[in-house]
């Protein structure tokens, strides 16, 4: 017998993996999740049919979306995550002990309950006591707050379904104003690739530029995301990721990382033209 | 009826493309050649059941096999391509009027002639009168050659069939005597991520290394090929793709890309831990 997963990741695009075995299927109030275990990917996470994380791959995506903004500005204290229930992003920013605070808010509790029973090298750090667990609506939680945080991390899924709500005007308006003087605001960003995910990038990124003076978006290979071309957006107040990166104070922290370090923080902000041609058409 | 193309990027990991139609399938004596049509990718070469490029983009490969090398040093003017058949690589060189002579090696005449009939969008520029056409075995070929070229550029398929030749030390050892002093020598250099792969990158990367001072491996986007994630390899006998990157002669040219720009010429050079990794181990 043979057990195959298949992602469309396009309309005529197809992605395959070879289960061992499908470890849990559950429908929750908001969207279908699946574990499976892979010889090449280890055990990996699908939301409504779509690869969140791979045991093989999940420290690039974790390791960019934390380490870029916590590099440029050494002094984050107070961090607000939305989404992220597999809880790879918590990991990663419980390394830094300069963090005071972290407050996470996912909507649905059964992804987290899911990614503690199966996916412990990601959901191994929601016990630490400076994480704040919040199962709400993302959008909701952020209205409610002023001038609170340094960073916010957007670690969503893609904008159908519950994550629709978290690529909005009206959100990011709400993060703007949650966010301190020194916020920052990174969110997944989608792939410029395949045009329904260039779409949703092109959106995200017009609506970002509404309300944050620096915008800019950086890039990282992803590969088991549609096309493995997968794109950050980098939103701030004040802080530039390029000139305002302190290389010396990270790289005294000694965070040994796979993926993250100060030469490809630089790095994968330099796109390709035809990237920077349809942020600039999503900027008209 | 739907009809579908797939390959193995890995054992248990295949990625699939609907299919218009088979233009073309050929059993040459080297390999077995195939063109297709499709909605996504528009046409496509297989060589061996392995996509080598398609319509969508073939522009993201031979930009950065080209213009890295031509940008470090405005002053190249005799090229010897290896392998290429399809032309792409051909067509990027042509656009600088500072070339004299491109001879171009290919060992199989029927993928220059399937390319010509079915994918004229690379097989554009064979009647250049710069080109020099060889069919003939590439290894052979370069062994005749001494202190001759600015730059070699292997465009090879991976290291299994004809192509294994061009990543053997005997291939890289004659590589270096065929360049002149200001020598560079460009290969398209496999994928770190899955292991078959990266093996080949070691194997490459650790025979280079015996005989060129400088080696240094740059990465790229190209989601039609195994993870997405590529590498080229950029060797040389002095000059270095970062510190001697002629920028401004390069942006004076005015060459129209779609990939390639200078920033993300250097931004390329910048490599996750995990590939650092993978190449020290090589060089050991």
């Amino acid at each position: 017998m043979e057990l195959w997963y298949t992602e469309e990741h396009a309309k005529d695009v197809r992605f395959s993996i070879k289960v061992d075995k499908q470890l849990c299927s559950v429908q929750s109030d908001f969207q279908r999740i699946d574990v499976f275990d892979s010889k090449e990917f280890g055990r990996f996470l699908t939301i409504d049919g779509l690869v969140m994380i791979t045991e093989k791959d999940e420290f690039i995506y974790h390791d960019m979306i934390v380490h870029v903004p916590m590099a440029t500005n050494p002094n984050i204290k107070k961090v607000l995550v939305i989404g992220a229930g597999d809880g790879g992003t918590i990991r990663e920013l419980s390394r830094y002990s300069t963090i005071e605070k972290i407050d996470m808010v996912e909507i649905d509790k059964v992804v987290v309950d899911v990614c503690k029973e199966y996916l412990q090298q990601t959901a191994c750090g929601f016990d630490n006591e400076k994480v704040n667990l919040y199962f709400e609506d993302g959008l909701k939680f952020v209205k409610t707050k002023e001038n609170e945080y340094d960073l916010i991390i957007v670690d969503s899924t893609d904008p159908i379904g519950p994550g629709e709500g978290l690529f909005t005007s009206d959100f990011y308006s709400n993060c703007y104003r949650a966010l301190n003087e020194n916020g920052i605001l990174v969110n997944q960003h989608e792939s410029p690739y395949y045009s329904e995910y260039a779409k949703a990038m092109k959106r995200a990124h017009k609506r970002i530029e509404e309300f944050f003076p620096i915008c800019k978006v950086y890039q990282v290979h992803i590969p088991t995301y549609a096309s493995g071309h997968w794109l950050f957006g980098f939103a701030s107040k004040k802080f530039d990721p390029i000139s305002d990166l302190n290389e010396e104070a990270w790289n005294n922290l000694k965070i040994k990382t796979k993926y993250y370090n100060t030469d490809i923080h630089k790095g994968s902000f330099a796109l390709p033209n035809y990237v920077k041609d349809l942020l600039a058409e999503a900027e008209k």
